[in-house]
């Protein structure tokens, strides 16, 4: 059985005010009751043991993760002393699994995404991991893209390299940086590119390899820290080396870099739901195209997203989204929910800190 | 000394979420710290004493008014058993206050207008007051209209009948309902016209016998009620007598027919705070027009007036009114605050009483 790894260390802003510091994206229910966390563990139920599964944040979502998945052994929540992105978050994983089988696959898996069809994912996974078992290939999740996003990395997918159970896997070619609208449009009309899910599948030892390859300054700070696994020093040890460890991606410091990429070109209905507006597509709409999270009236209201604790009463109003929290109200055109970070900014520089 | 009365009866419903059944706009602050019934209260002071100043309303305002106005006594809140409109309550009012003094006399005046020069509708009072004190004629407040309203009644301006102090006043030739659109632009460009403020000042023997004269009917009524005031028999005999009086205005009853009436034209800020579109002049707006009572962070935000209760953070939105109280969040377009009717009469249906 292979572990998986699920990052859960993101500072999301965009979904102030049910997001807060101490309470981002991934440990919100925004999609029906479970937390987009939970949704995450359930989803690889059957493929990966709870006693496998790893949950890599900050100590401040400690509690927070234990309360979402209580069943989860405390010890498999990898704390980050610091962020210092994801290569050495992973990295930091890989030399914790290690210690329990290093010739084991390991899944990376972002805590804060959705996967509307559950039975492919894990079709997917499934021969993600048996290719990587062999110990070879790093394989990463592409996702079919179906609009011309400017929000994500794209991977341009090469010639075939394997195939297990009827699923194709290709040599990623290049992987690319967030494309403006122009290039996104080639890209999407190419047929050749597929989004960077954030999804990878690949064994322990050959990972570290790869790190020790392109990010040597990680591997060796990696080295320090494993030398101190399981003794009273790791504490110590891992806040004074961490802080120092490079910080990159892994796309940008492993992906970006290694020749021995495979994308399986994935279709189960992922979304990062990346901003307010990404929700309503989960929810009934009345026959004017407004979501009413809570009670109230709505008169004359077009295409408006509302989740509030009081009764609201709207009158004329269109293209909004509101949000009526227990000490905040956020209201927002809807052309302008990927700018919540300058409203979450705003608060800050006024000091409205017990909001944030 | 003259006396007041004060119509707090009303039941505006164009002030939710801060108006509710229970408190409706002659008891919110709307602008300033005092209610607007308080500001009528102090308006008056050195004019007419408190303890000839009477308050009309439902026994369900009784506890908010003598919150609000302490000095009040008692006894000078005179209570509608139920509402039957201005008419019988003046007529009731005059009944009450006659047995103190019928040759004294009485300014009437709504509970809920602003105005903005104090100093000159005292003098315009005083003025009032001469005149009526003669026993003879009806004089009613006209307001020099700046704007073709169609909310208001109009009030036909004749010839010069008297002056006092400088102050004169004019025959009322005719009272207009609330015209439309058209209309009102004639007769705010013949000059001629002026808008009907629903104040009053006459001596109480007069008005009494005008009622006689124009409503038979409320004046028997009236009569009945009498002869059991100051006795054990008054709670019963008017609760019998009062739900049969004819239901109906003084404009209608008495303004429209009788042949005494003068009219002073007055310019001293009147306002009748209709809607939430009213109160924004009474406020410092930022350099966008914003108006924001309360905290929070407005960013490409437009002519927008909030209160808020919590923290607020707007983005990319405009002309809106937004008021959060503790129960409830309004939503409107600045172009709709006419129709808050239409929201609370919404919210009735829906059953959602407890925010009403």
């Amino acid at each position: 059985m292979p572990f998986a790894v699920i990052m859960a260390g993101g500072r999301g802003e965009r979904f102030w005010p049910r997001s807060r510091m101490a309470k981002p994206k991934q440990f919100l229910n925004l999609i029906g009751k479970k937390t987009m966390l939970q949704l995450t563990v359930e989803r690889i139920q059957g493929l990966v043991g709870i006693s496998d599964t790893y949950i890599v944040a900050g100590l401040e979502f400690k509690d927070t993760i234990m309360e979402q998945v209580p069943e989860l052994p405390e010890e498999n929540i990898i704390i980050e002393p610091f962020g210092r992105d994801t290569a050495a978050a992973i990295g930091l994983a890989a030399l914790t699994l290690g210690r329990k089988n290093p010739r084991e696959v390991m899944i990376v898996l972002p805590a804060d995404h959705y996967i509307g069809n559950v039975r492919n994912f894990q079709e997917v996974l499934r021969s993600a991991v048996a290719v990587a078992a062999k110990g070879e290939k790093i394989i990463t999740l592409g996702i079919t893209p179906h609009s011309p996003e400017t929000g994500y990395g794209y991977i341009n997918c090469g010639q075939l390299a394997d195939t297990i159970a009827g699923i194709p896997a290709y040599r990623a070619v290049r992987f690319l940086e967030k494309p403006d609208y122009a290039r996104a449009l080639e890209l999407l009309s190419s047929g050749d590119y597929l989004w960077n899910s954030g999804m990878f599948v690949w064994r322990i030892d050959m990972i570290r390899k790869k790190i020790e390859k392109h990010i040597p300054s990680l591997a060796e700070g990696l080295k320090e820290i494993e030398s101190s696994l399981g003794t009273d020093r790791y504490p110590k040890k891992i806040d004074k080396v961490y802080s120092e460890l490079p910080k990159v991606s892994i796309d940008y410091g492993i992906m970006e870099r290694a020749d021995n990429v495979l994308v399986i070109p994935c279709d189960f209905g992922w979304d990062d739901i990346g901003n307010w507006n990404a929700l309503e597509k989960y929810d009934e709409k009345d026959e004017l195209g407004n979501v009413l999270h809570g009670q109230g009236v709505l008169l004359d209201t077009l295409n408006t997203y509302i989740i509030s604790n009081k009764t609201v009463a709207l009158l004329g109003v269109k293209n909004l989204i509101i949000v009526n929290d227990h000490d905040s109200l956020l209201i927002c055109h809807k052309s302008r929910t990927q700018e919540i970070k300058k409203v979450v900014q705003a608060l800050s520089d006024k000091g409205f800190n017990s909001v944030l």
